[in-house]
C-alpha cells in the first residue's frame, strides 16, 4: 500500500467564508477523501510543529502532495531542505495548482515558476496530450471545469520531461497544465487544477489524475546511486595510478 | 560583439605549484586568451569585491562561463542570485568542469550534481552525439584528451534538453558530459573538461566547443515575457467579470 | 546567403477561385515574395518534372519548406526517399499547415501525424512557449489569426525534441503548432498557420517565424558521422582480435 | 497477465554451427524461457506464415519483442504495416540488439538507424542513467557483460524521450544502449545486448531489463484519440458557422 501525505498549507479555509463553503474541513481533508480508498493517506499542515512534516513523517511517505499559495514564504527553509532531500532519495511529490510558487517546486526546477493568472469564472479545458501515459489512463481526451483560474502561457519552469496536458482558458490563453520531472530519484507532477473557491477536487476526473499520478511517482525499489571518488573498474596503465 | 565574462575561483593556481605550471595566469586567462580572437573578454573572481560580478558586470555580460571548485561554499549567496536572475533574464552560462558542484549550477538544476570521480591521468574520448547542433560544428565525431579528470556516472543532473556529448573513461566509466538546458529566458551549456592539472583549455577543439557554447547561448533579441495578473484577451459572459 | 527552397502542392490556387483570390500565384509565390528579402529562393510544385526536386536542386537546397494538401499520394514515393535522404544529411525543412499530412513529414515522425479539424473562420492565438528560442526572436508572447483552420489535440506526433508554440481555439481547442525535431543531421520544424483560404502567409509574425525557422534549421558545417565496421580506437587484448 | 509474443529472424541459429551451440533452440525460445514464468508468451518467427504475425497474433499481443539481423530485407512490406499500426494504437514493443536497422524500427524512427560495430569478443558495460525509471528497478548501477558485439556512436535516431542506459566498450566507444520513445498510443524500448554468438540473454540482469520493460511498455487502458472533422466545443458567433 502506497503512503501518500498530503500537505495543505490550510490558511484560507480558516479566513474566508466562500472557501469554507467549498473545503469545510481544509482541501487537505477533501483530497484524504478520495485518496483513502486506494492510499493510506495522512495529512500535514503548514501550522503544525514542523509544519507536520517530521523526519520521521516524510521517511514513512512514499508520495507527497503539496497545495500552498498565500504563506509560501512562512515554510522553514529547513523543511524545504529536508523535503528536497527526500525527493531526491526517491519519494515522490504531486505539486497542485498554486503551488507552482512554493519554495519546494522553485527549488526543484530552479527557474522563477512564475505564470499569468486571472480569477473570472472562466471555463477550461484541460487536454491530454500524452494519451499512452499512465497518469492519463482512464480519462480520455480532456478534462472540462465549468470555473477554474485562468494560468496562462508562459509558464516559466523547464522544459517538462513529459507534456501530459494541455489547458485551454476561454479568455484566450493556454498553459501547460500536466508536467512530468524526474529529479535526482525522485518524480514530480505538476498538475493545474484546485483553485481554492472552486469545487475541482471534487471533480470524478481531476481526482483520477491525482489517483494515478501517485501511483506514477511511487519510488521504484532502485538502489541510490554512489558518489565521490571511485576506483577504476578497468585496469589502468601502472604509470597512471 | 558578444560580450563574455569569465569567473575563476582562482585558488589552485596560487597556491599549488602543479596547477601554476599548467596555468601560470589562472585558468580565466588561458580561458581569455583563445576567447578574445572572437569576443570582447573580461574576467572575475573569487577574492575581487563581490567576487568582480557587480550588477553592472552582469549587465553587460552576454555570456558568463563559470569555473570553481574547492570554494564553492565562498560563493556569496547574494551574488549567486544575482547570476541567477541574470540567467532568467536572459544571459548565456557555460558551465566548466568542476563547477558542476558550484551554487549557481545546483541553483538552475534542482538536483545535487553529485557525480563519481577519480585523478588517475587517464584518457578521456568525448563523443559526439548530436552531429546537427551549432555546439559541435567543425568537431568531428570525438575530442580525444590524453588525460582528463575522471567523471562518472550517475551525474544526479535533470535530463538534459540535449544531450550534446557523452565521455569514454579508460577506467571503465561513462558521463554526460555536453549537456544543454534553457531556464527562463537563459540558456545553459555544461560541458566537463577542465581539470586544473591538465591542459585541456589548449586543446583546439575544446577552445572550439567552448566558442560555439557562446555563440549559442548569447542572447537573443526576445522580449522577456509578461507575468501576474491579466487581462481576458477574449470576452467573457457579463456574469463572470 | 541561404538557399531555399518552397515546395508547392499548387492545385487548390488553380481550381478554386476562392484560394486564387488569396494566393493569385500560389501559395509558393507568396512565400518567395517574402523570403527572397533575406534569402536565395527558389519554387517547385508537384507537376513538374521530378516535382521540381531533381538531385541537383536538391542538392543545392539549404532548406526545403512544403506545403501539401489534397495531392500528397500523387507525390512519388522515389522523390520523397530522396528528400529524405537529404534531410538526413543535413537539409533544413519546414512543414507548413496542412503537410502534416505529406509522406516526408509522416516518413520522418514514424507516427499518423493524424489530428482534429475545423473549418469555421474561427480566431487563432498561437502562443510563445519557448521564448529564448531563435525561432520565436522578436515575436513576442503571441501571434493572433483572426481566421485560421482548427488543428486539435491529439496530434499524433512524437514528442517534440522542443516545443516553440502553443494554439488556442475559439472553438475550444489547444494544438502544438510549433514543433521542432532533429532527424540525422537534419533539423526540423512544423508550424501550423497556412490554410489556402486565409492570408495567414501576408501575417508579418507568421514570415518573420518562417524567415527565423529557415536561420534555425540550416546545415551546420557538421561532418557527417561515419558508420559500419570500426577498427578500436584502444588496444584490446591479443586474444580478443 | 500481460501477453507477449517474441518474434525472431531464427536464421543464425540454423545455420551457424557457434550461434547454435549458444541457442539451441533459437533465440526466441531462450527469450521466451525466462519471461514465461512471468508472461504470457508465445513465440513467432520469419519462416512461418504471415511471419507468425497475423492479425489475430498482433490483436492479442499486448508486448512485441523484436529479433533481426541478416534478413531484414525479407520481411514483408504488408506485415511490418500491420505491427506499426498495433505499435500506434498502444501495443508495447521492445527492440533488441541488431533489430536496430528492422524495418519496423526505422519506421518508427524516420532515421537510418545506423551505427559503427566491431565483433571483437570485448567487454561492455551497459551504465543506468535514469535511476527512478521503471525499466532499472532492481538492475543497480551497471551491467557487465563479458563479451558482446560493439555499437558506438553516432547511432542515427532521434533523440530518445528518455535515455535509460550508456554502455562502455573496452575500444573505446560510448553508445546510448538503453532508450524509451512513444509513438501513437505505443510504447517502445531499444537495448542493445544481444549478439547471437554471446550468451547475453542468459544474464539475469539482462533477463531483468527485459522484463521491467514489458511491464513498462504494456498497453495501459487509454482509449484512442479520435481524428478528423470536429464540432466546436464553444459556441462560436453564427458567421462563422
Amino acid at each position: 500500500m502506497i503512503h501518500v501525505t498530503v500537505w495543505n498549507e490550510y490558511r484560507h479555509e480558516l479566513s474566508d467564508e466562500q472557501v469554507r463553503q467549498v473545503y469545510p474541513n481544509g482541501i487537505h481533508e477533501q483530497l484524504k477523501f478520495f485518496l483513502q480508498e486506494d492510499f493510506t493517506v495522512k495529512t500535514a499542515t503548514l501550522d503544525e510543529h514542523e509544519h507536520g512534516l517530521s523526519e520521521d513523517v516524510l521517511n514513512e511517505t512514499d508520495v507527497l502532495i503539496w497545495w500552498g499559495h498565500i504563506a509560501h514564504s512562512e515554510v522553514q527553509d529547513s523543511i524545504v531542505d529536508r523535503v528536497h532531500k527526500r525527493v531526491l532519495e526517491g519519494m515522490g511529490l504531486i505539486v497542485l495548482h498554486s503551488a507552482h510558487m512554493s519554495k519546494i517546486f522553485m527549488k526543484l526546477m530552479g527557474t522563477s515558476c512564475d505564470l499569468k493568472w486571472r480569477e473570472a469564472n472562466e471555463k477550461c479545458r484541460i487536454w491530454n496530450v500524452n494519451p499512452s501515459h499512465p497518469i492519463v489512463e482512464g480519462i480520455g481526451e480532456y478534462i472540462e471545469l465549468e470555473q477554474e483560474e485562468m494560468y496562462g502561457e508562459h509558464f516559466d519552469i523547464p522544459a517538462p520531461d513529459e507534456l501530459i496536458f494541455i489547458n485551454w482558458y476561454q479568455g484566450g490563453e493556454v498553459f501547460r497544465g500536466g508536467c512530468t520531472y524526474r529529479r535526482g530519484n525522485g518524480k514530480i507532477f505538476y498538475f493545474q487544477p484546485g483553485h481554492e473557491t472552486y469545487p475541482s477536487y471534487y471533480h470524478p476526473k481531476v481526482q483520477h489524475v491525482i489517483k494515478n499520478a501517485i501511483k506514477w511517482c511511487s519510488p521504484t525499489e532502485n538502489t541510490y546511486p554512489t558518489y565521490g571518488n571511485a576506483q577504476p573498474l578497468e585496469k589502468l596503465e601502472e604509470e597512471k595510478l
